[in-house]
């Protein structure tokens, strides 16, 4: 069942709306208890398909293997931590697992052609399943999208469309198309959390079935947290674990909408004057389900805190040094971490684990440039 | 126990040479049978190391997670084949298999620091292997190694030395630097075929515990192939698949020194004037250990092919439009399979397995620059 959280009016799964005839968004809310059995998890694939029991699709998947990333153990500079290496998906970041699931339903769900807007990690994620899975897809990029970017995207045969101006008019012109096409967005998609949210089932299986005292994530739109979230919720549910992991978001402090409204005790995102980040993946400024990504914060008793940028760029070599090369996006996680026990929300001898979304060999350019400027 | 192909002379596993004392290169061989048991696999870690009972090391490795790479169906023109993606390995190749276990061996026995000469993948693996498990590294690449490759290898902390002139000036450099260094060259290294081996014990695995009739990879130096023959001997040899797949090599034309002389049925590779490719990942003129992948290749009933420039890059975007990112090394299996068909080394109705070996994202230079001239 699909449900619009603005006005309460409810869909069947199958209905080919991508939000609410209000306008609202659309969540997904399962109608029966899951059956959630260990021994099938570890007998099947080497893949996040191995919880499908969890994931509310049909038997023909659009897939390329997505998940069981690594969880490894490293310190990060504030003792050991476990690092989800979720970069290690198909197309270089943990958006697979989301698109994968989006794209089976909506094949499942009749549609043909889709349209995307993204700047970046979703757009090619999304060229490729479509290529995957036999669907047209049009991309909308900003006119500066890297020639990087836009290879990769093209390279699965998606129509890339480059749009002037700034991210938002990028998609003003995404809205535009989707009169005549459907719109295939991942941020207003209800399934695309449904695939995130295997990271982690994984973590709790690679943990002997057990999960961490904290889970750190980098939050822009938030599909982390609330992935995590609705996760933790399920195994809880299940009588699968007997507490709910404290889940810390970070934010750039120059885009930190949902860390200002945390501070200030407040139920929504705050209006914020966006200033340029070196973490673009999460630089959201209007995080269209920012309230209910508050309540998981809150609900998990996590938090949400803010990074400048040195310390982001500080992060990124700190992890490069383990051998662990990500985007600067993810990066955050690493002063997040040191912000989280300096102030509390972490304590010392818990077990924390902290998630890498996007892959350093998506982002040669940037890195190069970072370290020419440190030296 | 270490074993020289070229004397016969053997040395005890935690010997400090890299090379036998003639000169020759040293092979490791298992002294008790093995103990491989499905069940322990499945409830070991998602990682290669859930196939730790065949991999000869001690109990504390230097690890990031690799292996438990997705094996999918694909259509890539020639009918449905299993594509093995193994650039989703930590680092973007199938390299960090080998080396995983090679500076986990080399650790054990005493050594601190090494020497690695590389143009590519080995080098970003053994820096990033290094800078995890506390070694120190020196990397020599061709001067003309692109920027995008030094700041992988740089970023982890190595030593990065750029040498003037060819390749095979770099590997003399790194030989030179060898007198007072440890040579870790994964190519010298008995252990780097012991990691590399564990893609084929996953196939075996995500083929519900069979093996296809063909296993076609990218022939370079020839790890693949001999990691290939190693795990399926292993298997057979203790009853737990019925056959050998055909093992099937793919070589650039413009350097196909093993195809060469497995066409004129010779024990030796061929010596060749080699002509600079696209596929620069397998651009080996002189395999050190050609004559045993031509053993294997020969004990296996496979073959060797050798694929032209536009066939390479034709693969290339054939992959892409599957939404198959890969660096144009790896396409080299798309006209391979082609050929394999036509001469009829590969039957109608038989399985083939494929194997990808780096990430698209390394190459995306390259990649824009092949489409540019395509258009
Ligand atoms: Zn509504
Ligand atoms: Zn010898």
């Amino acid at each position: 069942m699909l449900k619009c959280r603005a006005c309460d009016r409810t869909y069947k799964d199958d209905c080919s709306l991508w939000r609410c005839n209000c306008g609202g968004y659309l969540t997904y809310f399962r109608e029966r208890p899951l059956e959630i059995s260990r021994e099938s998890i570890r007998s099947g694939p080497l893949s996040m398909w191995r919880y499908r029991s969890v994931i509310p699709v049909g038997p023909e998947v659009i897939s390329m293997g997505e998940g069981v990333t690594p969880l490894v153990k490293a310190d990060i500079g504030t003792g050991e931590v476990l690092l989800k290496l979720d970069y290690l998906c198909p197309t270089g970041s943990y958006k697979d697992r989301g698109i994968s699931v989006l794209t089976t339903k909506l094949r499942e769900n009749g549609v043909t052609s889709l349209i995307e807007d993204s700047s970046g990690n979703a757009g090619a994620s999304m060229a490729s399943y479509c290529a995957r899975g036999g669907l047209n897809c049009r991309i909308f990029v900003p006119h500066y999208t890297s020639a990087g970017k836009c290879v990769q995207i093209e390279s699965a045969g998606a129509e890339l469309v480059k749009v002037p101006g700034t991210r938002e008019d990028t998609s003003a012109a995404a809205l535009e198309g989707a009169r005549s096409t459907f719109y295939g967005s991942h941020n207003w998609s209800p399934w695309f959390v449904e695939g995130v949210k295997t990271f982690a089932y994984e973590i709790w299986e690679q943990m002997g079935w057990s999960v961490p005292d904290n889970l750190v994530v980098p939050l822009g739109q938030g599909s982390l947290v609330l992935g995590a979230y609705r996760a933790f919720s399920e195994l809880l549910e299940a009588g699968l674990i007997d507490h709910m992991p404290k889940l810390h978001g970070v934010q750039a402090e120059n885009c930190a909408p949902i860390v200002r409204a945390y501070e200030r005790g407040l139920g929504s995102p705050v209006s914020i004057d966006k200033i340029e980040t070196v973490a673009e993946g999460i630089s959201s400024s209007q995080p269209l389900r920012g309230e209910e990504v508050l309540e998981a914060i809150r609900g998990s008793k996590g938090s949400a805190v803010a990074v400048d940028e040195n310390s982001i760029v500080e992060g990124l070599f700190r992890l490069s040094s383990c051998g662990v090369y990500v985007e600067p996006t993810s990066a955050v996680v690493v002063p997040g971490v040191s912000k989280l026990i300096e102030s509390g929300a972490i304590s010392e001898g818990e077990t924390t684990a902290v998630f890498l979304s996007g892959s350093g060999l998506k982002a040669t350019d940037k890195i190069l440039e970072l370290r020419r400027k440190t030296k």
